[in-house]
C-alpha cells in the first residue's frame, strides 16, 4: 500500500551544490522491486502557467470537493468564481488565492469574456441551468467543463454541442470516473479478455435523500429523480465497460405517495439494458434507499466488481475467478493509490485544450446517456421495452483517449 | 461512503444579493439521518492569516506528502523552503506559490530568523540531524515540528527539549496517526471500555527495502534500522491506544548476513514489551518483508484492528465481538471518511502555536519511544528483558487534547 | 467462531458411577458470556426411532451432498435407494449402512409401498420427472420431499398438490435455504424492522456450464435454462425475504447462437419484479458466466447482503449502515456457526411427518415460484410487462415456522 | 465456490441396465473449465472393511466434533466408546449405531484387548491422563491417536514413545490442522517460495474462559494454562509452515491477580521464537481476552494469513503481494472446499495403520512441541532468553507425507 518512515531528504543533495536543473520526481527507489512504491510526485507546474478555470456555482460539490482539487492537480489552477452570493464567493477567493476582480455573479457573468485567466468555465450549476451557461461560456469563447447530467432534455445536449462547436470551443462532461484509476482498470480489464466474453452487468446507485426542499427534488431544476442524479452512474458504467451502446431497454419506477420529496421526480428506477454482444444490465436506483453505490461485470470466466463504485473516493476492486494454480476459488482485492477524480478530469481537459485534443467525454458522451434515460422513462411509462438505435462500434461516443 | 451526484449549487443563492455574510459551510442536508452525509466543507481561512510553515529538507517525504497537503489544511501555508538544491526549490516554489525569496539552504537556515513569514519550522531531514536543526531553528526563534524517530539518541532528544524551552517556542514530533480519524477512532474506543480491560497488543511494520545506498540504511544518518524507522510506529501504538507506558521488553535481532542493505543498520526486530496493567505487547518490525503494516488490540469482550494502520492513508478500522442481539461473532468494518495526515497535524500544530496550547504530541512523547528503543536493543544484545520505570498516570507524556 | 483445544472430556464423570440418565447436551460452558460458544451437541436420537427416507436418483446432488448429510441429522436416516444403477446403489447402501433389500430400481419403485421402513421420498431426479415420481410416491402411501423446482409446468405442480392432498400424504419442495441458518438471520432483519422499508432486491445467481449433453440442458428434463435452475433462487429470495409476492415483472432472454449447449434451453435472463409495497427487484441468473451468486437486500435505513447467498455452503452474511454511534459508514459481517443445509430440510419435514405439521415450504411454495417463472417466459417472449395476482397476505404460500 | 440447483441424477442411468460396476466418482462434469467444480463425493467404503475406533472420553470434542466427524470419514467407524457415565455413552451408542457390548468405562478399558472391532484408540481425555491411556493402549496392542497437548510433561511423551515402540503399534498426535486444506494450502505456498523467504510468523489464539471450575484450569488435568492448550497451536503453525525448529525462544507471562480462573494455570503468554534460516516468530496466547484464532507469515516478496487459522472450520485464507500485471497491492482471497479435520485426521491414521506408513505427526512431534512449551515457562520465569537444540533437517519430527 502505501509506505511511510520519517524524513524523507536525498543525503546527497544536503549542502550541494546544484549542477543542472533536477527532475524532483528522479528520487532514489526506496524500496525493493516486490513492494509497491507509489509514484514519484508530479512534476511541479508553475501556477503563471497552468491552465485557469472559472468555477460557476458554488454549492457542495464545489466547495466540497472542485475546489480542493486544485491541490492535487498538476495543470489546473482556479482562476474566477462565479457565484449569487458575493460574502461567500469573496470567504473562498481569499481562500484559494483568487483576485476579488475575478469574482462574478450571474448578471456580469459575461464579462468573463474579458478576462484573460479564464481558459475554461466549469459548470457546476443545477442541472436546467447546464444548457443556458454552457452555451453562453462557449459564446464568451471558453472551453467548457459541464457537469452530468449534460441537461434536462437530448434537444438541450444538442444545441449546447452545436454552440460550442460553432464557437470552435472544447466541450467535456465531468465523467470523473472514466479517468480515475479503479475504473479505469477495470476498463482495461473488461476490455483485455481476462474476464472472457462479457455477459451480465449489474449495479445500484442509491442513497436516501433529506430535505425535500432541495433542487435536485425540483423537476425544472434536476429534470429528473433518482434516475438522472444516480442511474446515470449505472447507465454510463455499462458502456464504459463494454464499450458497447443498449438497443433495448425496459424499467420500472416506483415513488411512494404522498412523500413530499417525490412530488415532482421519481424516487426509484429498477432497469435491464440488452447490448448488441448479448451482455445484459439489470440495474436499480432510487433516492429512497441506504447508500449503496456499486457495480459487479460478469464475463465467462471470471467477474470484477467496483464496491464502492460511484463515491468521490474509497473505491475497491475486487476481481473473483479460479486460481490460476491449486483449487478453490480466488478473490482478488486490489488496492491501487486513489487518485482526486476532479483533479483528473480537469487535468485531462486542460490538456485537451492545450494539445487541441478531443476530450474522452466529449459531449456527445453526454447526450448517450440521456438518450438512454429518456427511453428508459418511455418503457416505465409504456410498461413496454424500447429500442435503442445501435451505434457502429465500440466507444462510439468517445472521444481521445485519457 | 461518499455522495455523488452532478451539480450542487444552492438554488437560493443563484442571483440572490448577499444580505450578510454566511458561513460557507452552512449548506442545507442534502441526505436522510439514515445517511452518512460527510462534514461540510471547512470555512475558508484566508491565506494571509495563516500559520507559515518552512519545510526544511526536500526529499520523498516532503514532495509527496508535505507539502501537497497544505492543499487540505485549514490554518497552515507553506511560507519558506530548506534545500540544498536550489534548482529543485525554486521549482517547488513556483509551484506552490512561494516567493523565491523564501528559498534557504544549509548555509543560510539562520536567515530564517529573519523571515516574519515563518512560524513554524518543519524538520524533514533524516534521523541523525533532527537534532542540530531543531535546536537551531528554536533558538532563531521558531517553533518546531519535527519529524519521527525524534532523533538518533535519548541525549539528543533532551538537548531538543531543552533548546526549545529555553527559546520559549513549542516543540512537536510529527506522530501523525495520533492526529488521523481511524487511529483516533481506535483510541476512543479503546479507552471507553467496549472492549473490556485491554488485555493483547499485536503489531507488524514491515517492508522490504531496496536501494542500499538510501540514508535509512547508513547508521550515522538514520540512528538504526527498522526499529527506529517502522517499530517505531508499533510502539507508539501499543502507548497511545492503552495511554500505558511499558515496564519491562524483550527483543530478538535478525539481520541477514552479508546483505550490503544491512551492514550498517538492522533489518528485522521481533520484540515484547509488558505494561502495568498486565497488558502484553507482541510486535514485529522489519525492512526484510513485504508491505505489512497493522495492529490488533485485544480486550476481555472485543478486538479492534486497522490493517492497514500505519501508511499514510487506506486505515481500514474493524471491530470483532459477540453480536449485540442474536448469533456468532460480528465483525464490523467502519467506513469514515478519511483525512489528510499530515493536514490534520500541521492544523494541531498551528492552533497550538496560535492558542498557546501544549502540543499532543510534544518532545517528551517522542522521547519516551527513544528510551524504548533503547531498551529494546539492550534487551536483544544481553538477550535478557529490561525493565524500564514506570508512569505515574495516563498518557504521561501527551499535551493536550487533539 | 469456533472453539478448539485437545480434549474435552468432563471431569466429575470419570469413574464416576451413573445416577440418572444425564442429557449428554447439558455440558458445562467452557467460554466467558463475551465469546461465541456453540450449541451443545444435539442430543442423540436412536437411529431406530428416526424417520427413514428413500433417495430416489443418485446423481451428483445425492451423492455428493443429500447422503452425506443424514450424519449431520437428528431425526432422519437414509432407509431405502432408488435407482436405475443397480451397482452403483449397492455400493452407496453398504456405505450408509443399508441393507440391500431396500435398494430399488424404477421399474421396482411401486415395491416401496411395503417397505415400511420408508417414510419419506425424496425425490432427487430430474426435473421433468418430477411430478410423476412424486404422485406415485404419493400414492404409494409416502410423504414426499420434492427438489427444486418443482416441476416443469404449474399444471404439473397442481396435480402433484392433489395428489398428496388426496393420499393425506405431506409434501415439501426442498427449499433448503429456507432452512439454514445465514438465509433465516437475514430474513429475520428484513422482517424486524432494521433495515427500514424494504425498497430494492438485487440478486445474481450464474455459473458456466459444462457439458451439453447434461440433462439440465435438455427441454425436456429440465423445463427451461438458467432461470428454472439458478434464476428460481432469486425469485425465490426476493420472496421469503419481504414476505411479498411480485404483481408484476419484466425480462430479457439471450441464448448464444450456435453454442450446442442453448439450442434446447435459455443461457441468461435478466429480470424486474415489482411488488405491492413498491420494492423491486432486479435480477439476473445466467448458465453463462462465471460463478455469481448472491443477493443484497436495501431497505431505507440499511441493506443486507448474502454473497454467496445460494450455495449449500460458505455463506456470508454483511449488513451495511450508519454506526449506533460515531461517524461513517459501519459494515457487519456475522459469522454464524453453519449447519448443513440438507440435513435442516430434511429435518424440518421429519418433525412435520411426526408432529402433523404443514411444511413451511409446501407444493404451494413451489408452484407460486413456476407461476412467476411462467410470467417471466412469457413477458421476454413479448416484450412487455406481465402482471400477477396479488396474494391476500404476507407469506401467501408458505406453511407452519420453521 | 460451490453448486447448486435442484436435482441431479445422470440422465443415462435411470432405467438403464448396470453393466460392469461403475466408480459412482466418475459422474460427469457439470460445469466448465472455468468454473470450481467441487471435487466428486468420495468412494464410498463399506463399514465392514473400515478401521474401528474407541472413543476414549465423551466431552464437548467427542461429542460435538468428533463422533459426527465419521459422518464425513472414509475409512473410519465408531466402533466402542470409553466413559465414565455409562447412560450418557449408551445414548451415543445408539445414535452413532454401536453395538452396547462395545461400551467401556475407566475400570474395564483393559477389555478392549480382546475387542476385535477396535483397531485405533483416539485417547480424548483431559492431558493429564494422555500418557496413562496411551501407554495402556498400546499396551493392549491397540494403535494410539492422542489428543494435544500430547502430556503434561516431556518425560511422559518419552515414556508414551518408548511404549508404543516396544508394543509395535503406531502413536499419532492428533494435529488436526496439518491435514485439513486451509493449513495445508498454507504449507505449500511457504514452501513454494511463492513468498521469497521466510522472515516472520506472527499468531494469536486467545479465547475469553468461563467457568473456574472445568479441567483446563486445574493444573493436574490441564498440565497449564493457555499455552499448553491455545499457544501450541501458533508454536506447531511456526514448525510446520517453515519445517524449521526454533534455536531460541523468550516469553512474558502474565495472570490476573486473583482472578480464580488462574489461580492455578496461566492466563496469557506473549513469546518470541527464532529459527536457524533467521525467521523469527512473535505470538501470543491467552485465556483471557476475546476470540482471535489467527496466524501471518511473511516472507521477503508477499505474505500469507489464516485469519481464523485455528478452529474447527470457518478458515479464511488471504494473501498479499505485488500484482502480476499492473500496479498496487493484490489480496487474494482464497476460497476452498472446506473438509472435516477430524475426518481427514482420522483417515490418514487409517491410512497409516493399513499400510504400515509412519504417520504425518507421530509422537516425535508432539514431543518437540513440548519441548518448546517448557523452555517457553523457563524463559519466562528466568527473564532470560533460552536455547533448544538445532534439528538437523526440515521436519525433523514429522513421518510420512499426508
Amino acid at each position: 500500500m502505501f509506505r511511510q518512515g520519517g524524513a524523507a531528504i536525498v543525503l546527497g543533495t544536503i549542502g550541494a551544490k546544484a549542477a543542472a536543473a533536477p527532475n524532483p520526481t528522479k528520487l532514489p527507489k526506496l524500496l525493493a522491486p516486490t513492494e509497491n512504491e507509489p509514484d514519484p510526485p508530479p512534476p511541479p507546474e508553475p501556477s503563471g502557467k497552468r491552465v485557469g478555470y472559472a468555477i460557476v456555482g458554488l454549492g457542495h460539490l464545489a466547495l466540497g470537493e472542485i475546489l480542493p482539487a486544485f491541490g492535487e492537480s498538476k495543470h489546473c489552477r482556479p482562476a474566477a468564481l462565479v457565484s449569487g452570493d458575493r460574502a461567500k464567493a469573496a470567504a473562498v477567493a481569499a481562500h484559494y488565492g483568487i483576485d476579488a476582480r475575478h469574482i462574478y455573479d450571474y448578471k456580469t457573468f459575461d464579462r468573463l469574456h474579458d478576462d484573460p485567466d479564464v481558459d475554461v468555465v466549469y459548470v457546476v450549476l443545477p442541472n436546467g441551468l447546464h444548457a443556458e451557461y454552457t452555451i453562453r461560456a462557449a459564446q464568451l469563447g471558453k472551453h467548457v467543463l459541464c457537469e452530468k447530467p449534460m441537461a434536462n432534455t437530448v434537444a438541450e445536449c444538442n444545441q449546447m454541442i452545436a454552440a460550442c462547436s460553432k464557437a470552435q470551443r472544447k466541450l467535456m462532461i465531468a465523467y470523473r470516473l472514466q479517468y480515475e484509476p479503479y475504473n479505469r482498470e477495470a476498463i482495461r480489464l473488461a476490455r483485455s479478455g481476462d474476464l472472457g466474453k462479457l455477459k451480465a452487468f449489474g449495479a445500484r446507485n442509491g442513497q436516501t435523500q433529506g430535505d425535500p426542499k432541495q433542487w435536485r427534488l425540483k423537476k425544472a431544476l434536476a429534470g429528473g429523480g433518482a434516475l438522472v442524479d444516480l442511474g446515470i452512474y449505472c447507465i454510463n458504467a455499462a458502456r464504459y465497460l463494454s464499450g458497447e451502446e443498449p438497443i433495448e431497454v425496459a424499467a420500472f419506477i416506483h415513488s411512494t405517495a404522498n412523500d413530499p420529496r417525490f412530488s415532482e421526480v421519481e424516487e426509484q428506477v429498477d432497469f435491464l439494458m440488452q447490448f448488441p454482444s448479448g451482455m445484459q444490465a439489470a440495474c436499480s436506483t432510487s433516492y429512497g434507499y441506504h447508500d449503496s453505490k456499486r457495480f459487479r461485470l460478469s464475463g465467462e470466466a471470471a467477474w470484477l466488481e467496483l464496491d464502492p463504485a460511484f463515491p468521490y473516493r474509497g473505491q475497491q476492486l475486487r476481481i473473483g475467478r479460479k486460481p490460476a494454480s491449486g483449487e478453490g476459488e480466488a478473490i482478488e482485492t486490489r488496492v491501487l493509490g486513489p487518485k482526486n477524480h476532479f483533479a483528473l478530469e480537469m487535468d485531462h481537459f486542460a490538456r485537451c485544450v492545450r494539445e487541441n485534443r478531443r476530450p474522452h467525454t466529449p459531449g456527445e458522451e453526454g447526450m448517450q446517456d440521456m438518450k438512454i434515460i429518456s427511453a428508459l422513462y418511455e418503457a416505465a411509462g409504456s410498461r413496454r421495452a424500447v429500442r435503442l438505435p445501435a451505434a457502429d462500434r465500440l466507444d462510439a461516443f468517445r472521444g481521445d483517449s485519457v
